[in-house]
């Protein structure tokens, strides 16, 4: 048997921010290998704003979605990607000290399955593996082209000095796209045109929906063929506002509305120019989109590699620090992919 | 020249039911013929609740979707789909006689382009290409295509008596789903379930979102997969509330909205749901939906002629007959497809 320590969830934010006191540190015993599993001790751990979705107890049939998707319990282990040497194989393709990727969790050593890691390319940095290539990577990558990007289109990146807005940006420029990002404050407006390769972008910070939605009309008079939105509440609401003819709006992230738990909160209502302008709309899931991980592993690589993309990663140092950490990402502080080096 | 009787928009409803003043019978000149053109003295017309929606004067850029789907100015010739016997003809495939379905509007004759008529089927009642066959028909059709229908799931339809709806649930069946309707009043769920193969029907009226979700959540507690909405409103905020993971919802209709100009409307907030379910959302244009028309004219005759699916066309005489028919239509007080025969 082996213990480890690890950090699980101890209460929920139920309507409120993320507190220190969600979190507590505790040993757990790990199972004895079955056939085809490894343990793992790991090294890098991404902190994703997903999490935040996942602390609070489900209302709604939203667990069906299953898997990392699905709801925590008190008393799980808090979810996250991780990168990981391996200490102990009985999986005939894996071997002790092989480098891996994989959902461990924010937990000193883990179990598990062989068949569900990926290994760590020797010649990159191991923390890509959880920013470029990892699930921000992967959400930037699929997610824009679930909205089946064409070159020449307008695409507007909310969060977009965020882990994924910033690699959506560089994606869609890659492929031909015009990008104009939505971030909080100037200061990150001006390094995503100056250094992330956005053609605008614009600050939401305390502007209302008509407010922003003239803006971007002002910036953009042809409107906006695609939304990628990772913030939800008024920011959604002038994107929606912002869109032209047969636009596509994939829904990422709703971090602005992590905190609520109304049910009942409003919003203006959107079917009619869903109907009169033939938009789509699509809740983007990474996890539901694992089916092209190949071609994305070989596109993104190149790209880090030469230096076409370039990928944020704000590095924390120790275990004990990952609860504060996500706190500050929660609240827009930090910039990037926030990775805590074990 | 020739001059033709005409019904023309001559005011708007702006947020207010239509009333006949709205309406103005007119003579107007027909252009003379050119190249590729034919003249078709119109037999019988199709009234449509989307017409209520080209009424009012946009505010916003929805006009960006252009030809059938841009509003109409005052003086316009209310749209509409119709058949009618060629009169006169500079086209070398069609002839003075041939009967043809197009786009004429509410008028006695009309000059169009033989490239956007399609040929009557001889051995078929005229008025099933307004119907089964029509706008009505490629609409239900097209529109559960672009859900991606499998067997064996739920699709809701709301205004499940209309023309679109009844339609929608029949090939739904046949495809294999199970089909729910939504409906006003217990006698039209009645007759869906008896008459039309739905599995079961609610009536919706009377019922706040809640009540409205509480009951589809009791009739299919696993959930819709597939959510067929022509109605908005609070029908479509309860049928979001009943959507399982990765449902598919068609905006196809939104007749319970269509007298409100109030930009401002409120509804629940939707995108964490649609976030957490991996739920897609589509605008249904049907005019963007024409490329398997001929796919679609073989499978659904077949069914028509075989019974297998059974139109419901409300016939009602004589040209100055429309707007009143029209009126009632948006009222909920008329079944299945109203066709004026001139």
């Amino acid at each position: 048997m082996t213990r480890t320590q690890a950090i699980v969830l101890a209460g929920r934010p139920q309507g409120g921010p993320v507190q220190p006191s969600h979190f507590a540190s505790r040993e757990i015993d790990l199972p004895e290998l079955a056939d085809g599993q490894v343990r793992v001790a790991v090294t890098h751990l991404a902190l994703d704003p997903f999490v935040r979705g996942l602390m609070d107890e489900r209302r709604t049939s939203a667990d069906a979605m299953g898997g990392f998707s699905a709801a925590m319990a008190i008393g799980d282990v808090i979810r996250g990607e991780g990168v990981g040497r391996i200490v102990a194989s009985r999986a005939p393709a894996l071997r002790e000290g092989d480098m891996v990727v994989g959902h461990f969790g924010w937990t000193d050593q883990a179990v598990a399955d062989a068949a569900r890691l990926h290994a760590v390319c020797a010649d990159v940095d191991p923390s890509w593996h959880l920013a470029g290539l990892g699930i921000s990577g992967q959400t930037a990558y699929f997610g824009l082209d679930a909205a089946t990007p064409q070159a020449g289109e307008t695409v507007l990146v909310s969060s977009a000095a965020g882990a994924i807005g910033s690699l959506v940006g560089q994606i869609a420029r890659l492929r031909g796209l015009d990008a104009v990002g939505l971030a909080g404050g100037t200061e990150k407006g001006r390094w995503l045109v100056a250094e992330r390769g956005f053609a605008a972008a614009l600050d939401y910070r305390g502007k209302d929906r008509q407010a922003l939605a003239a803006e971007l009309a002002a910036l953009r008079p042809n409107g906006v063929n695609i939304f990628f939105d990772n913030v939800g509440g008024t920011v959604l609401d002038a994107g929606m506002a912002s869109m032209a003819a047969r636009g596509r709006i994939i829904i990422c992230g709703t971090i602005s509305q992590y905190d609520r738990m109304d049910a009942e909160e409003l919003a203006p209502r959107w079917n009619r120019r869903v109907l009169s302008l033939g938009l789509s709309i699509k809740g983007f899931n990474v996890f539901d989109a694992q089916s092209e991980r190949e071609r994305f592993e070989a596109e993104m690589r190149q790209w880090l590699v030469n230096g076409d993309i370039r990928q944020d990663i704000h590095q924390v140092k120790g275990f004990a620090a990952a609860p504060a950490a996500l706190i500050a990402l929660l609240a827009g502080e930090l910039r990037g992919k926030v990775v805590v080096a074990l």
